[in-house]
């Protein structure tokens, strides 16, 4: 297998994008990719998105990005598992690279949510339709449940879960591209209208329009697009019962301590080698949840950690470090590829007021629904 | 590189499947390609699908799959690129086995058509929303476009569009899995009911619920599963401009050609070593202009060379022996995948009625949209 490199990125602000549509996210994400790289043609395109469908009326985005890149012709084809939709879009682009068919293929993801559509019934087909969405349910109210059964096993307290949202906001007020770059106060989160008890609005992840894109290549010809190549050190992916429900532990990510252990064995490497990462925290259970199954903290711990500044930049292991999907955004598509592109930024040392001193290893989590697939890839300075 | 085999397949019936969910046409095919290869795991799943998210509200299908086949853990992750959502997944399946990472992947496609969506509106979402479908036109008027063109440029005839669907019915006839498994005369044909003009009731595929699974793994491991792999010599993909408008001649399907040529270059062969074809005539001109775009017959003569009964079985190049989209249905999803198989078949010397003699290298071409992206394949008995 041949080892590959990202050697550019490029994202939009996140946010709500009301003159950019679906095509133009992708557009400028993809331009802003390949001028970093200083590349001018492409192999393939991976383009991760969730539902062009349902939000805007537009599948088939594989030849339509292609086309409005002023690439058409270029083999391009959608990749979809809901939330993690970017991940996987990178993940199938490294394996077109690994495999030695291509040299340069973009991973890409976009997501335009803020069009009109009915933005928590769309996201709901990512739940189980005949287990659990026919019922009523949507993901506020899945990761509740997830939420009350951490708290119950654990201890877990609304103090632990305010924490990550105070410290993803703190995060993401240094961040150009977040979506929100205002801090808010532990008073203010656990003062917040409530959405699906226990979790207040500012426990949630927004509504969010956004395009990311990262160019892979070949690790041996890096050096002819950049003089910072990031190499992907590996790639992992798991899934898990689609409906909580049909979970052992609900209150335990199985799909991503899976996808964890695959990429630390292909990596040869383990949790403390890590020195920044980027998790899935869509809402704020989900943050203490992933650095649980990605064993940073010990299995019940995350809270505490968090409440610690453990996981704050300048701690012992900074987690979203961008703002997280709380204060950077959310495009659901785009998430996977937007956090591969923080730890870039990290890796490079070009993080500017978020960075991570001497970051020379990193790694993202990205998830699906209530956390039935994961992706998790990490990431090494060379 | 390391060289890829089939070696196991498994599909439904195609039809109108009203007792069959979505899942269920998905785990039916799954387990008849782990039956077919005596394999009791898997180490990635792709599964190949169109609109989930529209047609029965269910996106997500990766985990959602792996779970009801009674694999949850299992990566799997969804493929789309429309109607060529099939053959795309088993281009980046064979992308995963290829490069070293994981040696069982089922390649897989399904759709569920038939559950009371607006089958023509949401397959219209694989078209251009803001420059085609905003305008009021879908895919029957699209190919009909397409039709007028290529009879304008090259004399084709009503004729030479019914034989097409005459040729096709006549080996639909013969394959126990088609949904139509009766002939139709050139009369039927060209006196069907008006679709868009000229494309007649009898021109157009079906609306159909179906589901295809092919199990991959690197040929060197494929006589523990098989005595009979086949290999795959070459996959090609390419784009077009996704709108008809912008493409500079509307009865050329480019993309077809330059998936064409890149997959017999990767296979260091040409269209003349092609034994049998199974193309994408989701309309009967779309064979007539895939018989072109993949040098099978000149330019403008693919018309005249399907009346010569150049494409039948026992033909010089049989052409969709499983009786084509058009006979055997066109589970838009799923479409790739069964091409695939109706070559395996052929090349194992097991497709009954149909067998296409001597039959050692095959080839299959699906399409997405009006031809906007294309997948070619090309298979070896081996």
């Amino acid at each position: 297998m041949r080892e590959v490199a990202i050697v550019g990125a490029g994202m939009t602000p996140f946010g709500e994008l009301w003159t950019s549509s679906l095509r133009d996210l992708f557009v400028d994400a993809a331009l802003g990719a390949l001028r970093d790289a200083g590349a001018d043609h492409l192999d393939a395109i991976y383009v991760g998105n969730m539902s062009g469908g349902q939000f805007v009326g537009q599948e088939h985005l594989g030849p339509l990005m292609a086309d409005h890149l002023g690439m058409a012709g270029v083999p391009s084809m959608r990749v979809e598992s809901a939330c993690a939709s970017g991940g996987a879009a990178l993940r199938a682009a490294f394996f077109e690279v690994a495999s030695g068919a291509s040299d340069l293929v973009l991973a890409s993801g976009v997501e335009k949510m803020n069009d009109g559509a009915d933005v928590t019934g769309v996201l709901a087909t990512a739940a189980d339709q005949e287990s659990e969405v026919y019922h009523g349910i949507t993901f506020p109210g899945l990761y509740a449940l997830i939420a009350r059964a951490h708290m119950a096993a654990h201890g877990t307290t609304l103090e632990d879960l305010a924490a990550v949202s105070v410290k993803n906001h703190r995060h993401g007020a240094l961040n150009p591209k977040a979506q929100f770059r205002g801090e808010v106060t532990l008073a203010q989160v656990m003062g917040s209208s409530l959405v699906a008890d226990p979790l207040r609005l500012l426990h949630c992840s927004p509504v969010s329009d956004g395009g990311a894109a990262v160019l892979l290549c070949p690790l041996e010809r890096a050096r002819e697009f950049t003089d910072r190549p990031i190499k992907i050190r590996a790639t992992g992916m798991a899934t898990s019962a689609m409906a909580l429900a049909d979970r052992k532990d609900p209150a335990y990510l199985d799909a991503v301590a899976a996808a964890a252990n695959r990429a630390y064995e292909m990596a040869r490497l383990g949790p403390t080698d890590i020195d920044v990462a980027e998790v899935h925290d869509c809402f704020a259970i989900a943050e203490l949840c992933a650095l649980e199954a990605l064993c940073f903290t010990e299995r019940g711990r995350a809270g505490e950690a968090t409440r610690a500044g453990e996981t704050t930049i300048g701690g012992r292991i900074p987690i979203n470090t961008s703002g997280g999907l709380k204060s950077k955004g959310h495009p659901v598509g785009a998430t996977g590829v937007a956090q591969a592109i923080e730890i870039v930024e990290q890796l490079r040392g070009e993080a500017g007021d978020r960075q991570v001193k001497d970051a020379a290893i990193g790694l993202t989590q990205n998830m699906g629904g209530s956390g039935a697939s994961s992706v998790v890839h990490i990431f090494e300075r060379v």
